[in-house]
């Protein structure tokens, strides 16, 4: 199969790493914006050649947008109405619904698959790619009954060549589900990563003492505006949600360390705790 | 050298393991409020042999005091008038200003050193004693200068033999500092649990999607109401202090992503990323 990749940085490259491995894809394009990036693509190995976009996907089998959100958006129109029967367009963005109504109604529209790999680290670029990112994780197919079955059966083959389990979701409800359990843990974490390091200029040694609970904690707020940006802004309305049911717990807490109310912070304490029955 | 080590859970029992495989101590013996952890101790292989607080504190040249900081409230009064010359108590504790008070103006009280290992799971009791955990890890030694030196000689041996890094610093700055990069790192973690446990009651599957970045934001919501109550109670002042700063900054994240305003997000997060500095 002839894959083009748009977008050579973590998610992109890392996939494309193990679809050459794997022998999912017997020849791999890749596309990036800047010609750095496409250079240190190609020396990392990551894909075979890189090309222009209309060139990479008119010779793809299967498309696969791997950048920011903000520019799917505009991107997955164009590249869209490119593609013809036999040829597969997916995205990997971590947000569905705006780029569902961006190609609502669209000729070719059976021809594309939103999805979503749940992997990534914090960091990004093509040095970030890495074998093996995606095994074992979750991957989700949205929407799938808009899409041709071979266009799904073509996303499937991919996400089973990354090792990725599979799950199918609507893109309202993925939405919701990831502002819950991705986008808010890295709206807290970047709250806390701005609470110590404003600290920090009146207490120089503080982070002398940051072991590896604020390590764990504070991780994803090293994971970079250009996609998270996008992400925030793309799922607004769940995620100002999920922000408000946070800050009705974290104020929960706060009262009854104020009051030092003991049993209720007990209590408080005691039903998070049940988060191990998921984290084991 | 004898040991008495008070408390014989992930911080004791970790201790002890380390201390007896140092060399450092050549018998221990530990204390426990309920027989059937002080059995578990004993059958762990943590501690040589149990015995009352009494007698064990009697017979021992440095007695740890590795219990809740609520129960340790009421016992360092209690061990302390019971030490002669030669013999030095200490404590693990993660907050500091509640213990120098209660053993201020004692007779004994050159003979404490109050401490803290800078270390742990999000798991308790003698079954989560580990070897190492402490190796590499920050020993804090709080206000040297109220002790005799013999007994801060004696507590640094005690954190050399674990591998410790040695810091000293004020049971203030102490306790405003771990406000700050530990005990707000678990209220933050709290209150993601309790979010995302709430939600779970509409939406069954969200736990399906919650891969890397949520389990290292919320694996302190894993730890203990018997540590965490009181360490947030006896911190009171300092933690609402750091959790009303935090609010602040996760309410400038909230309004700006209301507002839609990308600079201002972009502004925030890349703020955020310079705990890379700190995490590397």
């Amino acid at each position: 199969m002839q894959l083009a990749v748009i977008g050579m940085g973590l998610i992109g490259g890392s996939a494309a790493l193990d679809l050459k491995r794997a022998g999912f894809a017997e020849r791999i394009i890749g596309v990036g914006r800047r010609p750095e990036t496409a250079a240190e693509a190609l020396r990392l190995g990551l894909v075979d050649a890189v090309a222009p976009l209309e060139e990479a996907v008119a010779a793809a089998d299967l498309t696969i947008l791997a950048v920011p959100v903000d520019a799917a958006l505009p991107l997955l129109p164009r590249v869209l109405d490119q593609v013809g029967e036999g040829q597969t367009v997916t995205d990997m963005c971590s947000t569905k619904r705006t780029l569902m109504a961006a190609v609502a109604g669209r000729p070719r529209r059976a021809r594309f698959l939103g999805s979503h790999a749940m992997a990534g680290t914090e960091n990004s670029g093509p040095r970030a790619a890495q074998p093996d990112l995606f095994r074992g994780k979750i991957g989700i197919l949205c929407d799938t009954e808009a899409s041709a079955p071979d266009a799904v059966a073509a996303v499937e083959g991919l996400y089973r060549a990354l090792g990725m389990r599979l799950v199918r979701m609507d893109a309202a409800r993925h939405d919701l589900h990831t502002a819950y359990v991705s986008h808010l843990s890295h709206a807290v974490s970047y709250a806390l990563a701005l609470t110590v390091l404003d600290k920090e200029r009146d207490e120089a040694a503080i982070f002398n003492l940051a072991g590896g609970g604020f390590a764990s904690t504070a991780r994803l707020a090293k994971s970079g505006a250009p996609m998270w940006t996008p992400i925030f802004m793309n799922n607004q309305d769940h995620l100002l949600e999920a922000l408000d049911a946070y800050r009705g717990h974290l104020d929960a807490l706060r009262e009854a360390i104020a009051r030092g109310d003991v049993p209720a912070l007990n209590d408080l304490i005691a039903r998070a705790n049940d988060i191990r029955r998921i984290l084991g």
